[in-house]
């Protein structure tokens, strides 16, 4: 284990993670709020110790393999979370560093899943680093400080492996930096369109950034009570549409960019995603229907509803909870999902689910015909043997970390809806779930350990289950 | 495809039913109900068919290949279960046709979930043909029409393989035949025990033997309305240890009678069984505790409730219902495990589960080390990579039925927990769930196209899917 090139990463992200904390200092002092110097300390602390840690482990080799790829995430996610908790504390604003840590790892993973029951008397500058932190996790910190730092070793693709969600990452182009700064342009480019796009529609500036920030992460922190509930249609129209494009693997947007539009058309993911959406935006238009005014109102409830699942956003415009049955299982169910791979959106991810499919397609052939051989096709390419078993495997332990999470909190005294929800949505970075943690309640009511086990939860889902537990597992930290 | 040898098998079977159905007809009569008369007609009708469709059938060759096997099997536990359904309407007990379907769906594939508001008003012939639909499907009803008739294959492994639960089906001798003798004895010889046992303790006959049946077959059907909550705690625990006992891998019995103990005392699938069975009930009679009145009925309650969840018995004693959040939690998650492969149990079974483990500790290992190669090993024998994969892909297509199911029926006004822990119940043939579908609740308020998709799912979890799946594709049944 190359324990100095571990620590010296960390060190630089938390200097990153300073800098980054300078922005919500500013919009305090923007807003004449004492809660500036919370921000500042934090920053300053983080800066100091950065610095600290860069200068004391100074690696010969900055060779990273999957080992200290893994160690490298878990802890810089770990580590961010727990920074990042403590100026919430310090301003007041969250006085439980329990809650705060929550409430912070919710907002890196982009669950969106919160712990305060009155977010309107909070103030501009915790707004603000709670939707900022959706927007940083959302893309990947590890990601962000590839693009900008020096000295990024080609090997670093097991950070960005180990980061970026989905069964498959590739670099988009040969250089692993590159790739991270292509991302990460297009990620600002698409936020800016959509603060312009708000903006036109006359919402205030504060709001069209940190609804911006909660779309592009796919995060779900709103600043009202009602969430998104007291905006026009057509901003509930923008984020609805918004959250979509955010749910679409970002290398799509790269093919568009260099005019690649066949390779974009043929994407077997980009049609299920969208046949998801329609299809479940349809069924529960209709089952709505009767609930609301007028078509275009049950219309666009049903589309911003399922666009928010679907990409495990979180973001609502009606308490989905007082939906009929057929309503809310089809909500339950799409918060498996997840959007693509390769997006910000959280969940098990379609192209997982399509090979799946597949898969099971090619177990049919081989019971009928055990000599066959036959490969698995997605997208154009015949899929490696060791990628689909690493999405079965993937699927399985999801699972069973899904049933693990409910057993751990399932004595909480709220039923199993609300438990088991929490679960799932927490697990799967969405954010709400039914019942007792419905979009318009939060999870303030569970103790301090079920909410440390739904923060473990949410760190699982986000980085999909393997970094974290081989990490975590003392093997990994043994010298052979 | 052969067809000639699937509708012959199918008459034999419908043979074979008409003479099953001749012993409620005998209870029937021993206790001078007018019903006898639905149960003879009803195998008059089956034996006529049977015998018309071997007549009509005659196969040139005997050999049964996979698809042959899938088409066989599926369609003998439709028309066994559409057959076994109609004394149920003709003596007027049930009136409704597909009630009566969803009962004997649940027998026969040893659910025991419900349709029945007061079972206590049943004909005694109804009693006992719902209980012994248990005892034949537990153990397969192929298996035992390939034990009983001449003319069996070797080939008919397919068929065993098809209709015997778990993850790899061997044969315990060389002969398909022998190894269907040897399952039935040792199962007719557990079944005859418990029978002695309870009636030791001074339970009834009638009530010996139809829990007899529906403990060795690991159903659930019960003759009063508080299932077994009414007998004495003796009776209780002799069930309670039976239930355990059905749960466990037949070959270890066979083991057994061939003194081969070391192979027994070594099988890893027995102790984590043994290890759950415990480490659950220990934490429910904990939680338990305060609502029963001494330590003893806290531990009765509690081991006699995991026995029937954990081996998807589905019997109760009490109401767990009315149980704390953490012991529901544990009760729904032991849902999904179900017994030992090889056992009448139902669910994933607990090797399934076991290999699920190893092989998430394989991916562990790979992402660390891409290039090592290694096998995972069970019962000291490495597992093949095609079973692996086949466990995998099974628990895969699992979770997607089941999510399926649950969007299919989610529209009934229940609530999530009532149709969730429905649709994971039937699907793993335990019984009762939780909420409107608790242990003393029934199925009745279901629509009929709900009862009809939860047949379904009862037969896809009791033939563990692919065989139903395979057998209803169209290109099974196309000539190429």
């Amino acid at each position: 284990m190359n324990y100095k090139v571990i620590f010296n990463t960390i060190g630089r992200v938390a200097v990153a993670e300073a800098f980054l904390l300078l922005l919500p200092t500013a919009v305090s002092l923007i807003y004449g709020e004492s809660c500036y110097m919370a921000f500042l300390l934090t920053a300053m602390f983080s800066f100091l110790l950065g610095v600290l840690l860069h200068l004391c482990f100074k690696p010969k080799n900055h060779v990273i393999y999957a080992k200290e790829g893994f160690a490298i995430v878990t802890l810089v996610w770990l580590g961010m979370s727990a920074i990042g908790a403590v100026p919430f504390v310090l301003c007041g604003d969250i006085p439980s560093y329990a809650d705060a840590f929550f409430e912070t790892v919710s907002g890196f993973t982009t669950t969106g899943a919160s712990i305060l029951r009155d977010v309107e008397s909070l103030n501009h500058g915790t707004l603000f680093w709670r939707s900022f932190s959706h927007w940083v996790g959302g893309m990947g910190v590890l990601v962000f400080v590839m693009a900008i730092i020096p000295n990024v070793s080609d090997r670093s693709i097991h950070i960005m492996r180990a980061e970026m969600p989905g069964p498959v990452v590739g670099k988009i182009v040969p250089r692993v930096k590159d790739t991270a700064k292509i991302l990460y342009l297009i990620y600002i480019a698409l936020t800016a369109v959509e603060v312009v796009m708000l903006l036109c529609g006359g919402m205030p500036v504060f709001d069209s950034l940190v609804h911006s920030f909660g779309t592009a992460g796919t995060g779900g922190f709103g600043i009202k009570s009602d969430s998104i509930a007291s905006y026009s249609p057509y901003h509930q129209w923008v984020i609805a549409i918004f959250m979509l494009l955010f749910g679409i693997n970002f290398n799509l947007y790269y093919l568009l960019l260099i005019k690649r539009f066949r390779s974009v058309f043929r994407s077997t993911e980009l049609w299920v995603y969208i046949a998801i959406a329609f299809v479940s935006s349809a069924i529960i238009t209709l089952n709505v229907f009767p609930m609301y005014k007028n078509s275009s109102d049950a219309i666009r409830q049903s589309v911003f509803q399922v666009s928010s699942i679907l990409t495990t956003t979180g973001y609502s415009t009606a308490d989905f909870n007082l939906w009929p049955s057929l309503s809310k299982g089809i909500i339950f169910v799409l918060m498996f999902s997840g959007g693509c791979a390769g997006s910000t959106a959280g969940g098990l991810k379609i192209s997982r689910t399509i090979m799946m499919f597949k898969m099971v397609g090619r177990e049919f052939k081989r019971m009928l015909h055990p000599r066959t051989v036959s490969t698995v096709r997605f997208e154009g390419k015949t899929v490696e043997e060791q990628t689909l078993q690493g999405v079965t495997v993937y699927f399985a332990v999801y699972m069973l970390c899904i049933l693990t999470t409910f057993l751990l909190i399932c004595h909480e005294p709220f039923g199993m809806e609300t438990n088991f929800t929490a679960t799932v949505s927490c697990f799967n970075n969405v954010g709400p779930g039914l019942a007792g943690v419905g979009p318009m309640s939060s999870y303030a009511d569970y103790s301090v350990l079920s909410k440390l086990v739904l923060s473990f939860a949410m760190l699982l889902g986000r980085l999909e289950i393997f970094p974290l537990l081989i990490a975590l597992s003392p093997s990994t930290w043994t010298k052979k």
